[in-house]
């Protein structure tokens, strides 16, 4: 028979799996000794076991929690139940990873009506008994049965009111008795059932509410947030109550062994006398800092701040811990590894390297490197937030806080930026031609699209504040304002964007720069020391490239090329080449473009010195090139520069239409019809590398990637036109170069052949956005509206467009590598869509063989810190 | 050293890989003593060989070719390039498969300036001789040199006008010479070189003008027409020349050995005394009956006739026979498989099994499955056919035959269609709402869309003829016109439209209603002896449902249920449904469609007198339900009707709006975020099948089909819902009833996870329709326009909408059985794509294992006759 239920002496910190981190460390602490509560672990098998049996707990589970429960009993020298001295205990949760005030917790179970007369009479304090028991009942309603709170919050302040008194510790010991009368009739009414009164029975509901509460929508919710999967389940901790609020000699407190602000090395924390922690939170007196306790309770203060020494050492972290003091007695409820600011974070890892606690290794292993984002961007004064308006919230498509001015179109954004105004672009959804209005703004603010749309994918590459998908954004492009509710507001109001939290607020929020100091430095040299996988970026301008390589990029990975066409002058000649009827019309157009591209070729090259970088062919549908139909303004001008009819355009813009994009005529289905693209964009290239490599002598091997490939006769056919187009532009330049010509692996198709396309790639780049789209069949654009119901309803447990799905398109992904790497075992294989820059997938990348990954300029930190965590925890597992 | 030329006499039929079909021939008749010019054959590796060389002859093959050469010249006595007698032969391709006339041919080669006049002493017959070489030198410019044919046309055509004569053969010896010389200008000034003389030079350009002729683009668009692999290459044959026009005891002549039209058992041909091939086809005398050769040349008769018996039984086929007398003596120049019409093939594989000749599995290997379409639908009178005035070609969507009136607009087409008029609706794309107008229309027309589009999908389940895709039509709804080109025809002016070649032509033409012959009724049976694959229908009306099993469908694979959503009394309340607020509002709704429904459903199992049948949920994204948003007056009726306002109908619009509605919130996503229709539609069927089977007694087990399927989860989320209403409908009836709940297969994701599906699914049924779309990230609906240039590239092979891309998407098939076999050994895998119809889909579906191929009625007597000759071949392999 497996064992489902530990005893805290039973266990240790060893067991986190299996007991849940507050379960292994009680356990920890039983063992070395320290003042714990004694208690019992229901293990996290046992939640996984109540739901493989329907929602139902085993008998053999059943027996095992009573038996450690009676264990526990004659430690204690109490019974459960006992009329006289009843034993009470607290019921709360405990998963593998901290998940702080997701699931639910229950105090004072135990009590019942003979029992708190035991209670009132042993702590000769019958006020503090029905207050415990009123307290019990409406946890146990709430947790266990789903009664409204509302119901027992009006009932205590009916009773207020009646007695003429505002505070709650105004009631004494005989109102708080007829307010839990009133409350056993609450729950009967609601319930349709008397309260329990037998101990075991309140004691199985509430471990069974715990188990529930695993699958609860804010833990749901938290999971994805922080990648946990569901299928840890939590573990039930349940321990023996001790009291605070027994008199002035009792009390409770909470506290970090180091500054989790700042980092500093010195205990960090609060205590009140007299008092239950739920009165710390609800506020009603004020907590003292810890340094009062030296000298209120010099002995109390010098035992626990012993203990807080030795947890610090025997865990080799930070700890958060929580403790009660009954009756002049410490007992330590709870530690675990403190919750902390980034800059903490970083100092702490360092600190604990110089004092010696921990290695290089584990130092790169305490930092989360999602948190790394906030130590890159300037963010929002924190007490001026505080105060500030929200007007909305959308999704956190790239961090960073930006204040400024509305402007609803991305040409008067541009044109109020080069004024000197602060911006913020709202629109819609973004476009291609956006960019000049989105690079002049503070911020941008987005009505629809996800995680990976348009304006969230050139916000998070320019390092640009982003909130998009705020959907309760009604926004009226003509009449200039947006309506939010009741609310307008108008071009030239001001907002303030935090694209850390998705938050909008009303007028200008003042923020604070980012400061990146020398520990940051020490820690992330340490990882780049370590890991194996290499970070490269996602950029397509000289500047993105700088700001990438000052954060430590080894190169470009991804370099999109359509934003070089759709500079002002440049699309007028895109416009021509796509209205013209022959393939010599076109090239003519094309030609008054090359020079453009091969200039900023020419600038990527120089200021990645010597770096690689991948270049990508383009990739968007001609007709993202050409206004909608709807804006017959813009059609009218551009047939007049263009020296055609507004029919004749209209024609095109029909015969470009599509009815699924995402599937159509892009990629490298652009360089089969239109090889004369590719040959523009090829010559642009290698004609930039050899002036680059002649005037600053850096030895460049250029790596030409051909976009959406699906067979290897596909990328067979457009390598020759690339490399017919070399052959011509080594012979006029009369020299030669290294250079590769690969491509992406972003069609399911080309994972299942790659041991063919293998054939014709000197590497492979995993487009792993599209790749997503197409193994699940989700529009990027369109799978908000019922991603949102697959989350709540567990089908999904996270974004797969903001975290790889490893388990069906990373699949695809280890397919493709091993049949690539079959046919061609020296082959170079990257990822470049959005999944790089996170570092779940980092991990999952550097575990199944890739050589790189390229993210976002602000996010290859976070991608060099989560490949060093990867390289290290697979060392580890040796 | 590989062996890449044979001498007619050391090959025969079995190496028709090797040799090509006509080269295999050649031997086989040369084998058993039949009179054949004597010659060689360059083989199809030589060919292979050529393209891997970078098109070079490589000069091993050059060395066996002038060998081979050598030892026929010495076998006819004669010496290549002899001045005085010299040797002419001709070149011909020949590949594995019969591609008549889409590959090049070279006669008389051989001569040049010297032996031209040898040629012309020994036949006493200048003319002769120089007509020859003008010819030869024509043939040579166009095929190896690509010279334009038109000046050498014109230059005939002046020679003509300057002597006063209008027939060729007015032209006397002296003239052609004077051509020959003319010729050979119009060679020099359009090559830059003179004409070769040397006959080695002249064979080794044919053979390489051969070999490139296997990738000119009708070739290239035959292949794709008839499943014909672009690897196989084709194989060359150099024969010695025969000559039909020396004088009145020559001839030349072509026979099949029955009829090729009704299949009856006689000789049928033509043949022309003093003549070449050529001359036969260009019209110039009138060929006579072959009848007549019995009393003009008895001898000659006897002998062919003995040869063609000869053939029929050595082949055990039909053959097709062309031949030639020289001076007095048959020469047979080649035999093969004669092409036949689906008629005549039929009669002719069950009278071939009378006459003890074929076993019936061999009688079913002969028939093409592909053309029994044209048995099933009704044809256009030939004759009138060939006068009609044709308008446009677009693509073969549906075949068969019909006329009418045009109607642009699928409620007139229906008004028109009840009144009992004729009707073609034309429309630049058909969408559900168009269903009723499509039923009443005796054809349909559509200027976009593909052969998977919804018109040509809808269209080959009703069995209609149509054409779709055809983009010359330039439609104006709103004037009730259509312009092609410069002519315009307008509501009610007449078109017949041909679905089986995609041509539409002026007027009304007679059409042939299709019979169907008791030797049809007698191949099917054989048929369906010997196939293991079952064959079911995709149908989702009791009509087209009685149509398939008449066909021999074995129950339905495939019922699309959103056709059920829009007729007229019902799309109300789905779009009531659509728009309301809660979920209440739409249960109401939904329970207004539920009687209709069932009714269906009632229908349905009627009709399929307790055969299976597989139900997909709805599967079309909720916005194909209301009208876009062009059409104002739509949406004001519709907002009228619905009691609502335009703004708020707008609204809705807009927010339905996908920018790729294939890969949007449809299929089971719909039943994920509104349960209510998986509820209702789950009871309609249950309940439909609860009430036949009470009424008639049929064993009845529903099979529930969820579409969309990417993961695990989704499809337990899903068949929880409709368990669970099962569950609630037996209790209600007091009744139970057995069924199975599976799933498509149609997302990549769900293809590579099947192993975890399977655990959920009682069967897989594949979507190849999606599955291509999302595998290739091909939208159906718009790769139409890049795949034209994927053909003629190369790049693709065949349609992958139409046939099912093996090496790919099949791959994908292979690992969802493997994987899903492996965890439910006993799992029901079909497939239900458009691909089900066809043959060589079909032989793939039985080569990995699948238990049943669903398709569109008309189809099915195809796929029972594919499906029995994969049988057969697997049985012949083993």
């Amino acid at each position: 028979m497996s064992k489902y239920v530990y005893l805290f002496k039973e266990g240790d910190a060893s067991m986190r799996n299996l007991l849940g981190g507050k379960g292994a460390n009680l356990a920890e602490m039983s063992k070395i000794g320290l003042p714990v509560p004694q208690g019992f672990t229901v293990t996290t098998e046992a939640c996984i076991r109540y739901y493989q049996d329907g929602r139902k707990v085993a008998p053999e589970i059943e027996e095992q929690i009573y038996s450690a429960l009676h264990a526990v009993e004659k430690e204690a020298g109490k019974v459960f139940g006992d009329p006289e001295n009843p034993f009470l205990v607290s019921v709360r949760s405990g998963a593998r990873a901290s998940m702080p005030g997701m699931m639910d917790t229950i105090l004072n179970l135990g009590l019942n009506d003979v029992s708190v007369e035991g209670l009132a009479n042993l702590s000769d304090n019958p006020r503090f008994a029905y207050d415990s028991y009123r307290r019990f009942i409406q946890m146990f309603a709430d947790v266990v049965m789903e009664v409204d709170k509302e119901l027992f919050h009006n009932a205590l302040e009916n009773m207020k009111a009646n007695k003429g008194v505002t505070q709650d510790n105004e009631l004494d010991g005989d109102d708080l008795k007829a307010l839990v009368k009133e409350f056993k009739q609450i729950y009967f009414d609601d319930v349709g059932e008397d309260f329990p009164q037998d101990p075991k029975v309140q004691l199985m509901e509430a471990i069974k509410a715990v188990f529930r509460s695993w699958e609860n929508p804010r833990a749901v919710y938290y999971r994805r947030m922080n990648d946990i999967p569901s299928s840890w389940g939590t573990a039930v901790n349940v321990q023996a109550m001790v009291f605070g609020n027994l008199g002035d000699d009792s009390g409770t407190g909470v506290a970090f062994t180091r500054n989790p602000a700042t980092g500093e090395n010195k205990i960090f924390g609060e205590y009140l006398m007299n008092a239950q922690g739920e009165d710390v939170v609800a506020g009603i007196r004020t907590p003292h800092p810890l340094d009062d306790m030296k000298e209120e309770l010099p002995e109390i203060y010098k035992q626990f701040s012993d203990i807080t020494e030795i947890l610090e050492k025997h865990y080799r972290d930070m700890q958060d811990i929580e403790f009660t003091i009954e009756r002049g007695k410490l007992y330590i409820l709870q530690t675990r590894s403190g919750k902390r600011t980034a800059q903490s974070a970083v100092k702490i890892a360092v600190d604990l390297v110089d004092e010696g606690m921990l290695s290089e290794d584990e130092a790169v292993l305490k930092v989360d490197p999602k948190q790394l984002d906030s130590l890159l961007h300037p963010t929002f004064d924190t007490e001026a937030l505080n105060k500030a308006i929200l007007i909305a919230t959308g999704l956190p498509a790239s961090p960073g806080a930006g204040s400024g001015k509305l402007y609803f179109t991305a040409d008067e954004a541009a044109e109020a930026g080069k004024r000197g105004e602060d911006v913020v672009l709202i629109r819609d959804e973004t476009t291609p031609e956006d960019i000049e209005g989105m690079d002049h703004a503070k911020a941008i603010l987005t009505a629809r699209g996800g995680m990976t749309s348009h304006a969230a994918v050139v916000a998070r590459g320019m390092g640009r504040p982003a909130v998009v998908g705020c959907s309760a954004l009604r926004i009226n492009d003509v009449a200039k304002e947006v309506r939010v509710g009741d609310k307008v507001f108008k071009q030239g109001d001001t907002v303030s964007v935090d694209g850390s939290t998705g938050k909008i607020y009303e007028g200008i929020i003042p923020s604070v720069e980012a400061k990146v100091s020398g520990d940051f430095g020490r820690l992330m040299a340490w990882a780049d020391f370590v890991r194996r996988l290499k970070v490269r970026t996602n950029a397509d301008t000289p500047r993105d490239t700088k700001q990438a390589v000052e954060f430590g990029a080894e190169g470009i990975g991804l370099c999109r090329t359509e934003h070089m066409f759709f500079e002002a002058e440049r699309v007028k000649a895109v416009r021509e080449m796509i209205l013209s009827d022959t393939q010599e019309q076109r090239k003519a157009a094309l030609n008054k473009i090359l020079p453009f591209q091969q200039k900023d070729f020419e600038g990527m090259f120089k200021a990645l010195e010597g770096k690689p970088m991948t270049v990508r062919y383009l990739d968007p549908p001609l007709h993202e090139f050409l206004p909608q139909k709807s804006m017959v303004n813009e059609i009218k001008e551009i047939a007049d520069e263009l020296g055609t009819t507004v029919e004749e355009l209209n024609d095109k813009i029909d015969e470009l239409h599509e009815f699924n994009p995402m599937m159509g005529h892009r990629g490298c289905r652009l360089s089969v019809t239109y090889p004369e693209i590719a040959e523009m964009q090829t010559r642009a290239i290698m004609q930039a590398a050899i002036n680059v490599r002649n005037e600053e002598g850096y030895d460049i091997v250029p790596e030409l990637m051909i976009p959406l490939i699906g067979t290897k006769a596909e990328l067979k056919y457009v390598k020759d036109i690339v490399e017919n187009t070399i052959k011509e532009v080594f012979k006029e330049n009369n020299t030669e170069m290294e250079y590769h010509v690969g491509t992406m692996i972003e069609i399911p198709r080309a994972c299942i052949t790659a041991d063919e396309i293998a054939e014709e790639a000197a590497f492979f780049s995993f487009g792993t956005n599209d790749l997503t789209q197409m193994g699940f069949g989700y529009s990027r654009d369109d799978a908000g509206k019922f991603l949102e119901s697959y989350y709540s309803s567990g089908i999904l447990e996270f974004d797969p467009f903001a975290r790889l799905d490893f388990d069906g398109i990373g699949k695809f992904v280890e397919i493709a590598v091993e049949l690539g790497r079959k046919t061609k075992p020296e082959l170079k294989i990257g990822i470049c869509g959005e999944h790089g820059g996170d570092p779940a997938t980092v991990e999952f990348c550097h575990n199944v063989g890739l050589d790189y990954v390229s993210c976002s300029p602000f996010r290859v930190p976070i991608a060099r810190l989560a490949a060093a965590q990867a390289a290290i925890k697979e060392k580890m597992a040796k």
